[in-house]
């Protein structure tokens, strides 16, 4: 028998773990390989041959409990690009040499576009070179832009967060009965998904964001001004969500509408900052009511606590599939979430060429944007709706949540 | 019979309303009044004569159990300072005016600093001018800064947060295999309580911030790098928590060692920082490795979804003793918690003369920061910890919590 190696790469959410828990519930499922390792900082691991055993961890079932619900990346993660073929073969030999040396016939790559990219290029070069490796990918990213997907794993806990931070957001600055400006910036510098979930909060006839600007459409500062001004007309406090990404006309992000960051000395620095803070200078400028820069930051991808629970089912299940398809022989595939129907929400799980995932966009469809370009329309509430449904029974010990390390 | 008025004032907390369910619930007991009254936006809505009846929600278990759960102010909060009798005499005339008017026997004021003071003036002139209305202080603030009090409703649940956030980023965090400074800014100008929860994320064997920085200690620039420095040549990702309000040893904020924040043209802005941020840019210079600052900014006094459960069921007892005193012909005092033990933790629940809490600042003692100044020893993680045990039941509706509004 042969083995499998799991890795992690890009940046963290709070299903990643959910998808290397599948995978190990899936040999303990079905058997098929002798043992099973994880390479620690994904592919740069895998070079060094930084290896954990999982033997002991399976059929710990407290033990993957905890890890499911495990904030990060377990096995450490990277920003490794592999090269083209071309470019640093030996990039590839270094790899192929470890799986050689552990006797890996599977390896699973849980990550977003980058790492798909890798799988893309590593399963290619196995083929041509007839090496016996299957190599598969497993999604992940909060900026839920990966093709050929219904949408990613990690997205919708960071959507429930948002969704949730939004409406505690709203609460709080309606309380008081003065004018003012707060700008929460969401992350997404190429896709406006989760700046979207900032709509969620309405859902439940609670209060939410008053105006969305994805990065889809071209942002006018402008007609930003004005869409506040007419907001304001109605009511004191208002609510606004960017996407960090947000660019104007001329395709410039407006987080680079700023001082360089340069530091002259330390008594006059120019901070580098991003579009929330970027936007309250210009509406302390043009209304001059209090205004204030809200940026969720690491939160959203990190808070483990207020995970979907619907999210981190399908990153387990995803992680079995992925194993299902390995041992099923298949090579060159990312395994992938296809909906059935919006309501009741149902879903399968298929594998799809990773060559036509990597290095691809999803963007959010313009219709799904209000004509006015400042809010979503019913399209994308329909579809974020079930994502965010259910929430995850964390362990807490001395008030905190139990989280798991493996290493 | 008379009636019963209610208001809230200052910084919204994730346990404020539920000081307010407290008092309904002690009407609902104990009966006493003919009417509950609730004044928008503190002591500005009395004046205004903007005033809630209670009368439909008195009964509705599960609208007092949502609100309970509800993050801020349902009543809507303000900032308004009562001038001193002899600078505005007219101010208390109106506030007199309005309770005689709704024949307001019991006025119970929940907020912190400035509301204890407000309650300390509105006695003191009712006693002096022989008007028979009771009017009690009931404390909230994330701060945890009044005095005569063990701590104060609304810290507990800042802390769960802050605890639990703080544990989240720094499973993020060490994800990365690459040297990285991550500031977490938190909340407190005067007081560091909150910040010091950041040493609880430890408290399970989980991890969390290597460095904490409260304002109470002088802040040295180079005894931060020096301390940076000694962390990294341990482990390559660093997180560090320090008090918004550190100072120098001039006594200047940190924040303020930044450019005036004056906008010369749209290109060129000078953002105002506050001090996680004006750090980052020194530990840019010195270090030169990955850095970043975190704000958990509005989300630490509004994230309801994580709150305490000791805090929330501490908050609604204190609102039924603030009744229940008034009941008795108090006037002039403040609910306070009074801790009997830390392990098994026991509370009880006084009242103290209002005027020797308003305008006075409780600060961590000096002997609860290590001797290093760079973390809090374990009098301080004694003290804290009871504070954040068990969880609140938020009721979800599709996904999201579902919080009450009143008005």
């Amino acid at each position: 028998m042969a083995n499998l190696l799991v890795a992690q790469s890009g940046g963290p959410t709070a299903a990643i773990n959910a998808t290397l828990v599948g995978i190990l519930q899936g040999v303990q499922i079905n058997g098929g390989v002798e043992k099973v390792y994880g390479a620690r900082h994904g592919i740069e691991g895998v070079i060094k041959g930084e290896f954990v055993d999982f033997q002991k961890f399976l059929g710990d079932f407290q033990g993957m409990n905890a890890l499911m619900h495990t904030p990060s990346s377990a096995l450490g993660t990277s920003r490794f690009q592999m090269p083209d073929l071309g470019e640093d073969e030996s990039v590839y030999e270094a790899v192929i040499a470890k799986f050689l040396e552990y006797d890996i016939r599977y390896f699973i790559y849980i990550g977003g576009n980058d790492s798909m990219d890798t799988v893309s290029k590593l399963s290619a070069y196995c083929k041509e070179k007839k090496i016996k490796i299957g190599i598969i990918g497993a999604p992940k990213t909060i900026d839920n832009d990966l093709c050929l997907t219904d949408h990613c794993p990690g997205f919708g806990s960071a959507a429930k967060y948002i969704a949730t931070t939004i409406s505690e957001l709203a609460y709080d600055i309606c309380s008081y009965d003065i004018p003012s400006v707060t700008i929460v910036e969401i992350m997404g510098r190429d896709a406006g998904w989760l700046t979207a979930t900032a709509a969620l909060a309405r859902l439940n006839g609670g209060i939410g964001a008053d105006l969305i600007y994805l990065c889809e459409s071209v942002f006018d500062m402008d007609k930003f001004i004005g869409d506040i001004k007419d907001k304001m007309a109605q009511k004191p406090s208002i609510l606004i969500a960017v996407s960090e990404g947000i660019k104007d006309k001329e395709g410039k992000y407006i987080s680079e509408k700023i001082g360089t960051g340069e530091v002259d000395d330390f008594g006059h620095v120019q901070i580098v900052a991003g579009a929330a803070r970027v936007l309250t200078e210009l509406v302390k400028r043009e209304i001059g009511c209090k205004v204030r820069a809200v940026e969720p930051n690491l939160m959203q991808r990190a808070a483990a606590h207020i995970a979907s629970k619907t999210d981190i089912q399908e990153s387990v299940f995803l992680g079995q599939k992925a194993y299902s398809v390995s041992l099923q022989g298949a090579t060159g595939q990312m395994v992938a979430i296809q909906r059935i129907q919006d309501a009741p929400y149902k879903v399968s799980f298929i594998a799809v060429p990773v060559s036509a995932v990597a290095n691809h966009v999803k963007q959010v469809p313009l219709d799904w944007i209000s004509g006015s370009g400042n809010n979503v329309n019913p399209k994308m509430l329909t579809y974020l709706k079930p994502l965010i449904q259910g929430q995850v029974n964390v362990s807490y010990e001395d008030g905190i949540p139990k989280y798991q390390k493996i290493y």
